[in-house]
């Protein structure tokens, strides 16, 4: 019985696309050359990035007049990057509080403009996109459609607000159909469910290029990387690659449609297992609990340290909630099979009759 | 007879490299993990980073009193995050104009500051450190060690220049021994030398922290990720576990001395064969002429054009010169053997008996 990780990143990767990327280390596609020597101009790497983009396009069905970019390091630079990318001559931008993620994202939007929080939640309570306060003048919007440290998740898709949409799916982009057209940018790190840490995929609507700081370092800046196929310097080559396995092991799997039933099935049972149980607590408000994070708690910080220690020892790993929350946290992301929820939900049970 | 690939980047891996690669996809140090699968905050992460780290600092002999940072991303991302780490109060900078990418550093710092540019070369004549003109003024004073489009190199390291040294050692960093304490910073992707596109590291004395503007991405800060150890969020996981396997291959081969040696044997079997023909020529002067990047010419655009079709058909791959210099360059990075100088030097004997 092998280990499982629960971990919100760097996640698991299913099993197929670990050997497809260890050949690819020994010979990529059979070119006899390792997928980490291909130089970014040869002919086996373009593909590869045409393919992962031609994927990302098919799987969200992304309408005509988006670019996507495959971008160097992790969604926090673009905490940064995005008010560097978008304010052009606006002063300011909206937010939605809607956890630890969000208001990291707002910290470093004020360092280059005004904040307006359209809305404020918590785990009790989560305004819906009807109820955000949005102000015209914004250079957009900006939300967090799941909050891993948190446990919580939008289920609400917001219909048109006035001012261009902007969302961090770091957490759950490609793990549930995404109804791309309302939005203006979406981004999301691959660590998740993309595979390998370092690569940030940003979905953008054409009219909102054109609109950089002239100081945002050129690659990453959206308009030249849109100019330039995302190739404006060498991209993280390896990363890219593992996406495109990733993405094409969601589609063998029958899509987001499907990925959005398993991810699911998989959080029920979970949830389903905290319910019965006075032992185990879910903090979150049940309409507005994450399909990928479960975070709930036993009675005491002591049964929490006891409960991952025996965990681990179990070889269920990285069960750990974040540092500045605390307690249990089990992420589902799309390659975490029903199986470690099943080993999972066991183990809680027998845990609970041991120590409850 | 396999396929050479003399790529200015994502070049060569040693094959021994390649295998320890694949089997930590698998199995990542007998942990039964992925190493893509590993959180970033789990023991066998932070050992490999500590491992990498540890590395850097006795190959270069960094003196107490740096930090060594494992950035996301490439080097070309640092022309704008250099002004934005480290001018502080200051206005200006001084560069050193030696090439296409001090030039490219240049555009990218003229956002942020005045650019002072302290001596200016090209292929016929670069001025020697006692010849530049620095400005007290300075936040500091960029070189580029390493010119790979036109094949040029820095071969006396400055002493003293009144304001902190600062070098893009992107093409030569772990090529050669460096006089580490005669710098403020010095900076490389890994693409060339350590593996896989997608990691910087940044070595950076204590003094020049503390200086960066409110705006930079706090993952693209040198001072939080000093105090993070870079750990500011997730690193590029996957490109520092290779890194960390080729630096200590480069320690198994001898070191950094016996790695110049090595790198000078074969750019040295190279020109001396350019030398003795009069079918191909070097536009670099001979005291400037790169170690690493050796860029040639035939005597039109083509029979440059025809040599390189050819030299592919013959398992010779990536010896197109930089896409705005045109010509040959053969890259010869750590991981490129001597095998494949050979191999290129009776290539280029052979073609110029038919086409000379």
């Amino acid at each position: 019985m092998g280990t499982l990780s629960f971990a919100s990143g760097p996640s698991l990767l299913p099993p197929e696309v670990l050997d497809l990327v260890a050949h690819d280390i020994k010979d990529c596609r059979g070119s006899g050359r390792s997928v980490l020597a291909l130089p970014f101009t040869s002919v086996e790497f373009t593909s590869i990035l045409h393919g992962a983009e031609q994927s990302i396009r098919q799987l969200l069905q992304i309408p005509d007049g988006y670019h996507v970019l495959f971008m160097q390091g992790g969604a926090s630079s673009h905490f940064s990057l995005l008010p560097m990318n978008l304010l052009g001559n606006r002063l300011q931008a909206d937010y939605v509080e809607s956890g630890l993620w969000a208001r990291r994202a707002i910290a470093a939007a004020k360092s280059w403009c005004a904040v307006n929080v359209s809305a404020r939640g918590d785990r009790s309570a989560m305004p819906g996109p009807g109820e955000w306060i949005i102000s015209r003048q914004s250079a957009y919007c900006h939300i967090t459609t799941n909050e891993t440290a948190e446990g919580l998740q939008l289920h609400d898709w917001p219909q048109e607000i006035g001012v261009p949409l902007v969302a961090d799916m770091t957490a759950d982009l490609f793990t549930r159909p995404v109804p791309i057209e309302r939005f203006g940018l979406v981004y999301a790190s691959a660590q998740k469910n993309l595979g390998a840490a370092g690569l940030t995929v940003v979905i953008i609507r054409e009219d909102l290029l054109d609109r950089a700081h002239k100081g945002t370092p050129p690659p990453l800046n959206y308009t030249r990387q849109a100019a330039a196929g995302s190739k404006v310097n060498t991209p993280p080559t390896m990363a890219v690659a593992v996406a495109a396995h990733m993405l094409s092991w969601v589609a063998r799997q029958g899509g987001l449609a499907a990925m959005e039933a398993r991810n699911w099935r998989k959080s029920e049972m979970l949830y389903a297992a905290i319910a019965r149980s006075r032992f185990y607590s879910c903090a979150a408000a049940p309409q507005h609990r994450s399909m990928l994070n479960v975070c709930f708690h036993l009675p005491s910080k002591e049964l929490d340290q006891l409960f991952l220690h025996e965990a681990e020892s179990h070889g269920l790993l990285d069960l750990c909630g974040h540092v500045e929350i605390g307690g249990i946290r089990a992420s589902l992301y799309n390659a975490v099979p029903q199986e470690a929820v099943e080993r999972l939900v066991a183990f809680m049970a027998d845990f609970e009759t041991r120590r409850g």
